[in-house]
């Protein structure tokens, strides 16, 4: 700078005062690249960080990536996994053999049944036998998973004192979102607004089933390795878990943590490898129950043909 | 540049040398600069217009977003959408009532069918009535969703041709991915590889069903609106369906498009705001079909009791 300045004062002044004005230029973009990508890389370390969550020290995480883009005669455990593919067993498949009336008539017996279900938000106190809760989950269980790797996890939360801590956790999030986008809270009747966050289906249901999503898995060397597709295929599991309880005549409202997932998996001593997927509250509905007035769509809104 | 050329020629060359080497310095880092932050406002773009994506030019997008931190007194939708949360004709919930031990029967009756369900990849010829499919898909449809939106559309795709063009979009990438992680295919037997990546069951069953998620719904003024969690929704939509498959005896194989889909939604001339989400492969499995000897995880795996 000191440089320049000294310049200026000299006879070829013009083309310095150009050539100080690129070099500020220059630095002011210099600081603001290297500012940007700091703070990319920050950014990226504490998604790393996030990612690499391990619960014991001891565990090593094996990132899958480290397995793409090699040659295969270099590495060979990428021969030796591929070689598993082909050693898998096979087995005789056991399947329902039904004439088609009958498949007809089943198909049409489960629709009737599925149809009847609905989001219930009022339960009795009539207990659920804990077996029944127990197939409910073994059904969910054999939902197809990407892998077979099942990265699911089904947390029953039965005693009063812990549903009452997620319910809170998750009305003060429901709370939050609601005032920041609805506005001003205080416009409205807080008692009225009341009805919107206020959860007391989650207390009010004998057992509460939180459904962890396993982002990561623990395998037989204690070590981390990725799942994948498990939002899709614990989507399906829950998918598998609803029509069980309306098949056994039980109820639920399944309900979303929105950020508040987190506090219930430190609540639940869950590992950080786990994530909330769903709240699943479950009971029997209550005598009189009732539910909002909606229409689903009609098969015609939702089935294309291509023949 | 010439000007410090000519300045190393004179008597303070030293520190011109210096200067030159910052100024070339600073230079690339602009450059590298101006590349990145180029590249990076093509790709927001890319991801804006997508996320855009329009069917008619004269449809609006409304993004949610415009509600949110906003004060109630100020917007009178804001309001009125409040209003509409009470507004909801609540009606008597038609309930199943069964005796606690014929739900336990019922849940063990469920769970036993549903256990038998296996990924199935060899189809029967045997057609399959349309009736059949279409009950399946409305049991799909029973799914509850966020905001009760529905985010799905089921194409039944039962044209051979058709089926064969969708087959061979899926084996394209499938064969990319693999070649790419497993690295040099040159290395193995290629007849061999073409086990991973051939789906012939695409084309094997007579039914393949393509789920549609919608990013976006069109309200009655021909506008564009957000769905939420559509992801979450359409997975139990997802899972509801494998369930009613198995209950009527028929087979399924899920397969995930990879980074197909968009050629394939394309394909079936589905507007822009659908996106496939999974290939869903329907029919009788074939008479002496057999399976992966795989291991589902046990109850006290999946299950954690907190009372």
């Amino acid at each position: 700078m000191l440089k320049y300045l000294k310049m200026i004062t000299e006879e070829n002044w013009r083309w310095d005062i150009v050539y100080a004005c690129i070099n500020i230029l220059c630095l002011t973009f210099v600081i603001a690249f290297v500012v940007v990508q700091l703070v990319s890389l920050l950014r990226k370390d504490d998604i790393k960080k996030r990612s690499m969550a391990i619960m014991q020290p001891e565990r090593k995480f094996i990132p899958q990536a480290r397995m793409t883009d090699k040659q295969i005669g270099d590495v060979i455990e990428s021969v030796l996994n591929y070689r598993k593919v082909f050693s898998i067993k096979k087995v005789p498949y056991h399947r329902l053999r039904l004439h088609d009336d009958e498949a007809l008539l089943r198909s049409q017996l489960f629709y009737e049944n599925m149809k009847m279900r609905r989001c219930v938000q009022e339960f009795s106190p009539r207990p659920v036998p804990s077996k029944l809760i127990q197939n409910i989950i073994k059904s969910a269980g054999t939902a197809p998973s990407a892998g077979n790797l099942q990265p699911w996890m089904f947390c029953v939360v039965s005693s009063h004192e812990l549903k009452a801590e997620i319910r809170k956790i998750v009305e003060e999030e429901e709370r939050n979102t609601y005032s920041k986008k609805m506005g001003a809270d205080w416009v409205l009747d807080i008692a009225e607004l009341k009805i919107i966050w206020s959860k007391p289906y989650l207390t009010d249901a004998p057992h509460l089933i939180v459904v962890m999503k396993q982002i990561h898995l623990i395998n037989d060397s204690n070590e981390l390795t990725s799942t994948y597709y498990n939002q899709i295929s614990i989507g399906i599991a829950v998918g598998i878990l609803i029509a069980a309880l309306q098949d056994a005549g039980l109820a639920t409202s399944i309900t979303y943590p929105l950020y508040g997932g987190e506090k219930i998996r430190k609540y639940l001593k869950r590992p950080l490898h786990e994530e909330v997927f769903l709240l699943v509250p479950v009971g029997f509905p209550a005598k009189n129950a009732t539910v909002p007035d909606l229409k689903r769509k009609s098969a015609e809104e939702i089935i294309r043909c291509y023949s």
